[in-house]
Formats: C-alpha cells, sequence, structure tokens
C-alpha cells in the first residue's frame, strides 16, 4: 500500500514522526511535509513563487521530502511530482492541537487531507487535542493506527475525506468514538491589542476558540466529553438547500444586461 | 447601511477601489483589506504574529485600513476592531480572476466573505474572470452594483453565503444570470520543473485550471457559457449524507480503548 503522509506542524514534528512509525505496517509511507511550521495557513497554494523540493534526514536516517510551501502545496507536489506509483491513502497528522469546529477551515492539516480528497485518493486528518502538559503523542499514534486499519477496510465516496479528532485525556480513559457534525456556531475570539515600545498599536489574536454553548452531536462536544470525534467532510461548499430560493431572486430584472 | 469592503488583491486593487465608488449610495463603506496582494492564501488566519492596522491614503483621500494579514484576518479586525456599529453587509471583491470550483477552496477573496458569514454578516464574494485583454472593471463594478441591489433586499440563512462571478465577455454581451454548484470535479493542472543556474530543481504550480469535459450546472460552465454565476456556499463542511455509513464501521472492537 503507498501512503503520503504530511502535516502543517513541519516535517520535525513528533506528530508526524510517530505516525510514520506506526503506519509502517500498512506498506510504503512517503512523508512530504512543509520544511517549517504552517499552522493556520488553511487551504493556501503557492503560485506566485516556484516550490524546491529538500531531502530530510535525522540523524542520517532518511524522513522524506521537505517543501517551502503549504500543505496543500505538498500534497500536490507528492501526488504529481514525488510519487512514482498511484497513491491508496493520504494521511495528514498527527496535529499537536484539535481541529474541531471553525478551526476546520483555519486547519492546514484538514486542507492536505482535502487536496487529497480533491485528487482522488482517500483521505484523514487526524489531530491530537492538548493542553499545558506534554502530549501523549505515542498514545494518540497507537489509537491512529487502529482507526486507519478500520478505514482502509472501508471507501470513502469521492469528495468525502475524514477528520478525526482525539481528546486530550489518556488513552485509557478516551470513551470511545462518536462520529460528528462540525460545529458552526459561535465561539469564543478577540483581539488582544497592545502597544509596542514607539507608540504604535499592534492586535493579536486572542481567546479559546470554544463555543459557550455545547452543542450535542459536534466535534467539539465529543472532544470535550472525552469521545474521538471522526467528522465526514466534503469539500463541495454548495449550500444545495438554498439553491431554489436564489434562483426565484429578481436577478434579471435588475441586472442590467441584455438577454440572449 | 454599515458594510465591510475587502478582497485579497491588495487594497489598492482597481477592483476594490471600483468596488467602493459603486457600493456609496448603499450606505457607509469601510475597506479593510490586505496591503500587499494575498491571492491564494486560503483561509489562512494570523496568529503567531500579531498584526498592524495602517490608515491608507491615495491622493490624499482615505481609501481604508491596510492590514499586514490574510483576507479573512482583515474581516476578523474589521468586526472585532475597526467597526464601531453592526455591520449589514460584507463584501469580498472585485478578485481580479474567477474563483470557481476548486479555486474557490484557494481564494482568499472567497475566505473573506466566509469569514463574515462566520462572524454572522450577509456576506458576498464578487470576482472578474479575465484574459490577457485588460479586464472590464467598471463594467463589472455596474454589475455587482445591481446585483448588491437585489441581495441586500433578501435575507441569507445564517452559515451561508453568496460567490459571484462576472464572466470574461464585455458587459452587453453577457447571456444572464445563473444560479449554479461548485464545479468539485478533475481539473487540469501540473507542476513545470526547471533547473536553476546552479543546477538545483524547482517546480512552478502549472495548467489551466479547467476541467477537461464541462458539468451542466455548475459555476465554471456558466461562466464559459457567458453567464453570470452565483453559488451560494456554506462553511459547514460535514458531509451528512455520510454519518450514517460511517457510524456502521468498526470503530470500538479496533479502537485499543476501554468503553464508559
Amino acid at each position: 500500500m503507498k501512503i503520503i503522509l504530511t502535516n502543517d506542524d513541519g516535517i520535525y514534528s513528533p506528530g508526524i514522526l510517530a505516525l510514520k512509525k506506526a503506519m509502517k505496517s500498512f506498506g510504503s509511507v512517503t512523508v512530504v511535509a512543509p520544511d517549517v511550521q504552517k499552522s493556520g495557513v488553511g487551504h493556501a497554494i503557492t503560485f506566485s513563487h516556484p516550490l524546491r523540493v529538500r531531502e530530510v534526514y535525522l540523524d542520517s536516517e532518511f524522513i522524506g521530502y521537505g517543501i517551502d510551501g503549504s500543505p496543500a502545496d505538498c500534497v500536490k507536489l507528492a501526488v504529481r511530482e514525488i510519487m512514482k506509483e498511484t497513491t491508496e491513502l493520504l494521511v495528514a497528522g498527527i496535529n499537536i492541537g484539535a481541529n474541531v469546529g471553525i478551526n476546520v477551515l483555519y486547519s492546514g492539516t484538514v486542507a492536505a487531507a482535502i487536496e487529497g480528497a480533491i485528487l482522488g485518493i482517500p483521505s484523514v486528518a487526524i489531530s491530537l487535542e492538548i493542553a499545558e502538559s506534554s502530549p501523549d503523542i505515542q498514545g494518540a499514534a497507537d489509537i491512529a493506527k487502529n482507526m486507519i486499519k478500520v478505514i482502509i477496510k472501508k471507501e470513502l465516496p469521492r469528495g468525502t475525506l475524514l477528520n478525526i479528532n482525539i481528546p486530550l485525556i489518556s488513552k485509557d480513559k478516551i470513551k470511545g468514538v462518536k462520529i460528528t457534525k462540525q460545529y458552526s456556531g459561535d465561539f469564543d475570539e478577540h483581539y488582544d491589542r497592545r502597544t509596542d515600545p514607539r507608540g504604535g498599536a499592534y492586535y493579536w489574536l486572542a481567546g479559546t476558540g470554544w463555543p459557550e454553548k455545547d452543542v450535542v452531536g459536534t466535534d467539539m462536544h465529543a472532544l470535550k466529553e472525552g469521545y474521538i470525534s471522526i467528522t465526514p467532510l466534503r469539500y463541495d461548499l454548495t449550500d444545495k438547500s438554498f439553491i431554489k430560493e436564489v434562483e426565484a431572486w429578481e436577478w434579471n430584472n435588475d441586472i442590467n444586461i441584455s438577454k440572449p
């Protein structure tokens, strides 16, 4: 089995290294990841400057390919240039930090899995909730391995990927698995306005990113309750339920154009 | 009416300046946009360094606020810091270049409108298809004005935004308006591998980005046929149609965790 492994924390992240080792028994794992941290870059792609591919070694062991671009760039380059054979699975992670709720849209890790799905590869994003204490990355990698074992026996429809989040609490306390929806309501966020030594203002994005009220059935609620959250995602953003209504709006009368 | 206007081409782009003028009659338009071009940054947000807000003048006329961040950053800062009153409309554009198909995911302009919708503001992204010839930005601004006139009479449901694309052909040849779906199939893309004067390889993202076969009913097809394309989008990526099936997979047997 040919597998692409990527992330947004960068190729030296303990999350990607642990997952590489954990997935060894599934087949050949090719790591193609940003050479520096790229958290929060969303689905950015690079077309205004060219990209470089660098072979990365750690303790003289070949780790994979480091790219001076975004996670989505890594996936494109992996599929279109680096992989010689058809890729059967793409995994993005383990991200150090949960990717739930609105953060799904900001995450480079989820974007990498979306890019994999766009390119027709069964794709999974895996993230680990963290707090102050040092995260149990090996425990998360063991869980991830067992989940991927389930996934590769099944089929994902074209256009759909899985977003998996592992909760903070230590492995033996995890309650189980919940299939969830992306939380998409209000969340705690503000800017922290500060003044530099020259009197100029600057703004730090701040806040917990969590909602005030829990919504049962969402990714955020599952994590909070101590469950592994699995959300099937799609990258076709069309709001099909609203098409009929927009069609009924008075477009042609107001738009100053000639008719065919 | 309080309106936020942003883009991803940067605050000096002719597209945003023409749209600012065109929307004057609707109310007070506050421009908050990246201070340099940010095309293709997707839904990137900035949290690892702070942001600056700069007042921007052109020919000693106040244009708006320039931000050293992404389009989504601009929307967050506009809503959370700059606007003193409730915003009733957010417009992102006019983008110089179409944002259809998979490019919807890469576009900073669409991401800005998504961010507006996340923050509860009725939001619209507007893009103009371009080719070699100098684009008719004034014509596009006139069309955009007429479309916004329709939109502000209606209501967008929470979580839904509109992605509008204006075709290349000159205004009097536009055939009408089509309400469309985002094209999400295969498209033409590859890397152009080149060698630098020192023998090192570098890769340019290349290709038309257009599909081989047209799919009727999509944004790309509408543009190609000379119609204005309007796609209702949502930012909840959950693939609800696939939840039941994933729930039936053998998760709990394979995941090495204790049950509640």
